[in-house]
């Protein structure tokens, strides 16, 4: 198998191990992108003169002294509006063209000082919030969409050119991808990852998370930012699992094709011995939608004021409105809203407990669609994304055009571990494609 | 008078009728500088002839083409962690000596973008959130602390070494420097000014504020961030105004000097008409001031983690430990911290109507304590940090050692145009030395 087939957890046992070296993980890398690139689109910037030289700089560090951390040599892929000193970071707006920071942003920091490298950055949708699209096509369909925003890291991965990356999600934008892309991907509670270094939009949701090949490429990415219980996981037998199926207020959206993979998700899980039954909300949850893009506008307003003022008419317009503000928005419906929004954290929390270990629900409305104009519908994300719960993405089903179909698993805030470990002990029941075969989903 | 003396207000007016070249007023701030800043410490970077470049260039400006907006000219000093592209951004951390930025924090960027520009850079708490102190003295006395962590910024515009500044505040860092440096400041609503480009600590916490000489000060600024209303104020009525007198569960930890100026402001208030009476709190309002220690220590894990990897031995215990976490705090019971301050934001704000507009309490316990190993205790100002809410200080009272004492007025969540509006209808009654004087605080 050529390494940008494996798995991250499959190349760091073997980097470890001296069966592999960081080069010829990095080499495959490249010639894979060198080969797909220009159909897929997913990369910004990609230096490999830069990313052989750190490959060797970090396989002599293995010689002289071992592994600098779990990370040892493995290659990530960056989001291009999450800062990177030895990139620039464009957030595919015409403002920043060849802005180069001077700082990695904290998330880079933290995997860099256990070994991984940056090979290049990603498209994305504009300041990953509106705007412009990302050039990136679907590595399973080129006249499909890799979803967004984080359009570019999905599609590396999902096409085997990076074997991990950075994604963000503020609304849908990190599990939607997962999900059209055919990967696994984690959306950690709100704030166990530092947003420092990256385009914000809107604190109060904006989260970083990333993608991998498999569940334990999550967690060993996890144990690597010391996301609480990761250095101590027990994997619990499915047939002790309570799964609740949330079809919640948003499933007239679901297509067929997200209904199937639920359902088969479902059965799979059933078929262990895990106990699956349908949960209901309260009503309030039912405006969680409508909450997200109104405190993503009225936190927006913020964040685009410097661009609004320095380059107005660079400006995407998305952008201009947030800043302008929305006329019929008053400051008592605002804390309506997020009271709200912090009414159902608390409610969502306690629901789990000896009856309730994990949800299981759509990650997307069914398979990407056809298109560029559009990343998708994340009507399946935005409720999650409100709560700031962990959300875990993993492949599931294809549809009726070939493309792959996800569903996510869900837990509490601050449960990442916990759900790390159910999607590991899930992971080989639901993706039952990539545990047929050693190398994953088929490229 | 000294242009120095100037408020900002002044300074703008008299720039904008070209009666004062903003060169002038930059000459007279660097010379203040010079003269006071060996005794004072305020500064970690000025480079003067960077200023007054910069100086004639806005002189050019206003020549050609009128002002650049309403801070033509105005000299901002920046706290010393918010990243600046023209002075290196050190956080009083050994591990960031002479890191120069490569952008300006999106504040910075928001001021520049009107006309102002940076004079220099001000010492402040290590990463604004432990560690090291600053060594920034009290203007009024050199024996004392000017507060902190914004401590600086706050003796410098106390100083007069500069009519506004940039500080910042996560649990009493802005508002208690400006009592005990006798001058105005406003911490606005949680994220209504983006912390982009500032080193973060407790992403629900930390809140960028400004200092100025006068209350009309905090407007212009508030007015150039775009708040919410601030481009309509009005200012209420004193004799219309209904003020809650908040003792809170914190009275017991007030000096005599608090005291004393916070009964002196209910009877200049009273004696103007104001209708001032106590309020109380519901008993979950007593649990913030833990719950802000509480959510800093859990938010600051992801926070310095990257300096904890890099850079384990320069980093000070303090957020080392707080990498390391706290052992015995469990997720239920960070769960419900959070909830309950969840639900004191609403039950805060929910008091506020017909019969109360606004809250006057105590800025700070009393005076500076003497000594620069403590900046004082934040005790009166971490409650309303933890509801988000604005929260505008003004001089009051000078205790028995002479020292400056301040009061604070508070309001619901985003409403910091009408909080500056009642701000400036009501410092002409309590600040009698401003008042008494054409050239506010005697210096």
């Amino acid at each position: 198998m050529e390494p940008c087939h494996l798995t991250a957890t499959e190349a760091a046992r073997l980097i470890t191990a001296k069966e592999l070296s960081v080069e010829e993980l990095t080499r495959s890398c490249l010639d894979r992108i060198a080969q797909r690139d220009a159909k897929i689109r997913a990369w910004v910037t990609v230096d490999p003169a830069k990313a052989i030289a750190r490959a060797r700089e970090l396989d002599k560090v293995m010689v002289a002294r071992g592994p600098a951390g779990p990370l040892h040599g493995l290659p990530f892929a960056v989001k291009d509006m999450i800062d990177t000193v030895d990139h620039p970071t464009q957030n595919n707006s015409p403002i920043y063209v060849g802005n180069q920071p001077s700082q990695d942003a904290h998330a880079v920091r933290v995997v860099k000082a256990q070994g991984a490298f940056i090979i290049g950055k990603t498209d994305t949708v504009e300041f990953a919030a509106g705007g412009r699209k990302a050039l990136t096509r679907n590595p399973f369909d080129l006249s499909r969409t890799p979803g967004g925003s984080s359009s570019g890291s999905g599609a590396a991965v999902g096409d085997h050119q990076v074997p991990l990356a950075f994604g963000t999600q503020t609304g849908g934008s990190h599990i939607r991808p997962a999900s059209f892309n055919g990967i696994y991907a984690l959306k950690p509670t709100c704030n166990v990852v530092s947003w420092t270094g990256a385009r914000q939009s809107s604190p109060s949701l904006d989260t970083i998370g990333w993608y991998g090949r498999a569940a334990e490429d999550l967690t060993l990415v996890a144990q690597a930012f010391r996301l609480r219980g990761t250095d101590a996981m027990t994997r619990p037998n499915v047939k002790d699992l309570k799964v609740g199926l949330a079809y919640t207020h948003n499933s007239s959206k679901a297509e067929p094709a997200g209904r199937e993979a639920l359902k088969l998700a479902v059965e799979r899980l059933a078929s262990a011995g895990a106990i699956v039954e349908e949960i209901s909300f309260v009503p309030d949850f039912a405006t969680l939608n409508d909450a997200q893009k109104l405190i993503g506008n009225w936190e927006g307003q913020a964040q685009f004021l410097p661009d609004y003022l320095e380059s107005h008419e660079k400006l995407h317009d998305d952008f201009r409105q947030k800043v302008e503000g929305d006329g019929d928005m008053t400051v008592d419906r605002i804390r309506q809203v997020y009271d709200t929004v912090y009414r159902c954290r608390a409610t969502f929390d306690a629901m789990f407990g000896p009856k309730l270990d994990v949800i299981l629900t759509f990650a997307a409305p069914g398979e990407a669609p056809v298109g560029l104009h559009s990343t998708g519908d994340w009507v399946m994300n935005s409720m999650w994304t409100m709560l700031n719960v962990p959300c875990l993405a993993m492949p599931c089903h294809t549809g009726p055009n070939g493309m792959p179909v996800g569903v996510q698993i869900v837990g509490p805030r601050w449960s990442d571990a916990d759900l790390l470990a159910i999607g590991e002990a899930v992971a080989p029941l639901i993706d039952v494609a990539a545990s047929a075969s050693t190398q994953g989903v088929a490229a």
